[in-house]
This record gives structure tokens, C-alpha cells and sequence, in this order.
């Protein structure tokens, strides 16, 4: 057991209300007045989560974004936010306010409060947001625990776009021209279609976003709901400017679904529920992937064009 | 105008929504499903908010009870809340759990969710914790923005306690005995009595939690209302500790009314509220100490011992 798998261990016997889940879903469903308030938090640290020369206005969409992917993973409308900025240089932080302003208003997330504090001298940056949503109505928030036997594995999106980005941005991969341009804005703005996940919600029984990496976060669908999954790699959704870089080899699949920061919606359901699900992601404007199956037998199982592939070292960023 | 001060303004124009109280208010204050919803947070930062060599169980606390204090001041009980570590040190992120369990007990803030994360090496220690807690019912949670003229200005507590606290752990205060370690446990473990703030909420105009200096958040209070303060610094309550090493005259009572994290409540009230805040006040086990008058004339007027003070160059830790 790492330090902080130990850490966290000890955090969940803190979180014992049942409101916390057990810290083991994307938010918190805390009941307030009769509504289900869904509340996240997220930090971004330089070198960590975002790169020192990332621009400014870009992390700070990032930070936004991602709890807007999380609200939206439990069905939840966007109510506000709160975050908290790190001082630096000036100039560095009103851009970073520009893409705040920016993001706020695409995710629907007004800026309610928050903290500004100053940092010693050569600190990293780093910035923590908390976003509140209100829950779907007449139906609980969907939890990684729902998955159940039977359940079709969907997922919304495409699946890899920001890790191949991620490896334009470091050099370990050379592309070059408007294919490459896009997916390191997909590494640098995640576009989570928020609108989708409460829509879906009265529909699916599993519900989560991918940001570890799709296989990591489908094991941890599965684990938290007693259950197992096989899928097709085959299946999994790539962009064609990820198609026209790396090809779509199963090689390749494997490796999209082992990259982080997608912010798409991962949701099992059951088969009767087909038709709806398809429908409304289309009048979403999304699209939507059928990649597998939940079965009773614990772990995850992949095949690719027919064929047994045995899982990867890693399956995606675990922490 | 300092970078931050334009920052700050920066933000404040992102921040139009209502909840947001115009960032001038200690918590935003959302309308939920009926319930006003009452959110804070706050970051605390190693060699900023903490000292490098303060127990970690303390930073912990002092990372809950600051919060609590403002949810206590805007009348709100508290709900729970949401907190982001930066891991470090095994032995010391243990013991740092240890302090925000005991915290979140004592505040009854239940700890619903957060975020983990890993920093670079060498980075200071930081914390943000985000409290949500709902704001009393029948009436609006207090705003800094609604004292009136003829109030009586109110303090509960012992104002300057944790100010002398930390200047004896910097050695520039020199005492030693059981009053030392009184005041240096205020400045680690701040005691705010959140109880307080929802039994008084019903009869008071306006109301804030004293973190800056008395002073300078008497002077933001009075400006945010449009209104101007005058305050007898004789009346200032000082600890027996603090009397015993500091003494009780004017100039001690002036120090004292510009130090930070009192954490105590600062607010104004209509001279007939007189008998029922004390009697609610004994009821809750806390004291209160009438301090002056709020006044249409604009600024902060002092006295001591029937002597017009003048205002000194900072009224306390201004950002």
C-alpha cells in the first residue's frame, strides 16, 4: 500500500457520513432543504496537474472544467463555484482571471467566493476549486456503486484526444499542423458536455467521468459496484485527429484507453434503456459509445478485433 | 492600489451573482431548494497562515475553526465540509488527520469530500477547506453591510489573545508560565464559539467573525454599510492571560485591537436587543462587550480612558 493510498485509507474513516460516499465517487450528495446538493473539489498544481508554460487562461479553464465534468457525471446542474488562487506574477493572473471569466460562464458556474492568499517565494502554483450542483430530480445522483449485471458499458466522446496532446506538449510524439493543434487544446481546455450527464442520469445506473484513463476508471466503476466488466477495445471512440496521427491499431486503442484527462461521461445501463440513451446524446450534441458489458465476475477483461488482450501494467494515472 | 487589491477587484467584477455577496462578506450566501445555503473557504499556507514548525494536529484545526467562524457569523449551522490536502510527509499528514478529525468533531463540519494531491518538491505546505453550512431560518444570514446608525457595536471574546500568542512563539514578546501557554494555544488552536453566531443572528444588523484585527474589520464593516464607527478601546476585552503579561493600558489595548485571528464575532445591534443578546450570549457560555456606537459620519472614531485616539498607521493584517 502506497503512503497515500494509506492517507486516503485514513481519510474515509474520517468521512463517514453518508453523504461522503465514502469518498469513493466524483462528488459529495449532501441533502439540504429536500434538494441533493452535489459538491466537488479540485486542485491543480503546477508541474503536477499543468505545465509551467501551460497559459494561464487555459489552467484556469482546466480547473473549472473538471469539477464541471464531475457535477455532470452525477447528473447534477451547475449552481456556482468557490475557488481559491495562489498569488504570482500579475500579469500571469489576470489572464488566468480572463479563462476563469471564460470558463465560469461556458460551464455555468458563477463565482461565489472563495480565498486569496500570497505564497513564499518560488512556490509552485496551484489553485483549488469547489462546485456546487444540484442533483437530478426524482432520481438520486447516480454512484460508481450502481453498475449492475446485465448493465450495456457506454461511453460519451472520444477517448485519448488530451493524453495524445499531453505527448505532443512534452515531445513524445512529433506532430505537426492542425490535427496536433487540436488535441493539445483538448490536453489544455477539456470540454466536458456538461448538459449530457443530467440528461442521461434518469437512465443510467453507473455513472462517472474518465479523468484517470478509461480502464482505471471502468475498474473502479466495477469494483465499487461488486461487479466486473469486459468491453471491446475495438469499440472505443477515437477523434480522427487522433486516428490520423496514431492510427487506430489495438495497440493503439490500448493506449488511449490507458491516457488521462478525457472528462467524458463513463455509464453502464440497462440494454431497454438503448434507444433513449442514443437519443438523447444526439439531441445533446454528443455522441455515444457502446464499448461492452457488467458481469458478475470481479475484474475488467478486453478484447480487440476477436481476440483476448491481457490487461496492461497500469491501466491509467492511479493515485 | 496594491496588485492584490486590484486582483481582488479583478475578481469581484467575475462575481455578479448575488450569492456572491460582492466577495465583501466572510461566505456566499445561496438560495437552495428553499434553504440558504452558506459558503465559505479558505486556504491555509505554510511560513504564510502557519508557521513551518507548528504541530500539524493544530494547522488542521486552524484550517476547520476558521471556517466554522465565518459559517458562525453569517448565523449559519453548519452542514459539512470539503477539503484539499497536499500530501507530504508521512508522519506528519497523519498527524495533521488527527487535528482536522478532532476539528470536524468539535465543529460538528463533517468532512463530505476533497482532493489529494502531490506537489513538487520543496513546495510549501498549503490546505484549502471549503464549509457549507445553512443560514439561520426566518431571517437573512447577517451581512457585513447592515449596521445601522445607532447601533451598538458588540464584540464576544477576548480580543488580541492570539496576536500575543504568536508573538511569544517568535520571540518577540518574552513570557513564559501557564498564561504563555494560553495565548500560544490561541494562536494554534483558534476556539471560535460557533454556537454563538446562529443564537444571535435574530437580533443583530450586522455581523462579521474578527480574523484581521479588531479594527481594521470594524473599519470593513463600517465601510460596507455606508456608515462610520466610534469605539472606546477601554472597552476592549482583554484575557486575564493577556492582562497578566501584556497590561491593560491604552497602548496595549490598541496593539491588541490590531492583531489578527481573534476569531471572534464583531457585530451591531439596535440598542433594544441589549437584554436578549446578553442573555443569549450567558446562555451559549460566551461574554459580549458593548464597545460603542455606529455613526453616520464615515471612519473609525477611538477613545480610551476619555482621550480622542488617533487611528494608527495599520489597523491590522490588511490584503
Amino acid at each position: 500500500m502506497s503512503s497515500e493510498t494509506a492517507f486516503i485509507s485514513a481519510l474515509r474513516n474520517l468521512a463517514s457520513s453518508t453523504a461522503a460516499r465514502g469518498l469513493m465517487d466524483d462528488a459529495a450528495v449532501l441533502n439540504v432543504g429536500g434538494a441533493d446538493l452535489v459538491l466537488t473539489m479540485d486542485t491543480v498544481v503546477e508541474s503536477v496537474h499543468f505545465l509551467p508554460d501551460d497559459p494561464a487562461q487555459d489552467v484556469a479553464w482546466k480547473l473549472v472544467a473538471v469539477n464541471a465534468s464531475d457535477l455532470s457525471a452525477k447528473g447534477a446542474l451547475p449552481l456556482g463555484c468557490l475557488y481559491s488562487h495562489a498569488l504570482g506574477e500579475d500579469a500571469w493572473d489576470t489572464a488566468f482571471l480572463e479563462g476563469l471569466g471564460e470558463a465560469c460562464r461556458h460551464f455555468a458556474l458563477p463565482l461565489l467566493g472563495g480565498d486569496t492568499v500570497r505564497m513564499p517565494a518560488g512556490a509552485p502554483r496551484s489553485f483549488s476549486l469547489t462546485a456546487l450542483g444540484q442533483g437530478p430530480e426524482g432520481t438520486e445522483p447516480p454512484a460508481r456503486t450502481m453498475a449492475r449485471v446485465g448493465d450495456i458499458v457506454w461511453v460519451s466522446g472520444s477517448i485519448g484526444d488530451s493524453g495524445l496532446g499531453l505527448d505532443i506538449l512534452l515531445g513524445t510524439q512529433t506532430a505537426t499542423g492542425p490535427e496536433a493543434q487540436w488535441l493539445t487544446a483538448r490536453y489544455r481546455r477539456p470540454m466536458p458536455l456538461t448538459p449530457l450527464g443530467p440528461a442521461l442520469a434518469p437512465y443510467v445506473h453507473a455513472m462517472m467521468d474518465v479523468s484517470d484513463g478509461l480502464l482505471v476508471d471502468l475498474s473502479r466503476l466495477a469494483n465499487a459496484s461488486h461487479v466486473g466488466a469486459r468491453i471491446d477495445l475495438g469499440a472505443i471512440p477515437l477523434s480522427p485527429a487522433y486516428a490520423a496521427i496514431a492510427g487506430t491499431t489495438c495497440e493503439v486503442r490500448m493506449n488511449a484507453a490507458c491516457a488521462g484527462d478525457d472528462y467524458v461521461l463513463l455509464f453502464t445501463a440497462p440494454p431497454e434503456n438503448t434507444a433513449d440513451i442514443e437519443a438523447i446524446t444526439k439531441a445533446t450534441g454528443g455522441s455515444v459509445r457502446a464499448l461492452g458489458a457488467i458481469q458478475a465476475e470481479a475484474g475488467l477483461r478486453l478484447t480487440c478485433e476477436g481476440t483476448d488482450i491481457p490487461l496492461p501494467a497500469h491501466l491509467g494515472y492511479e493515485h
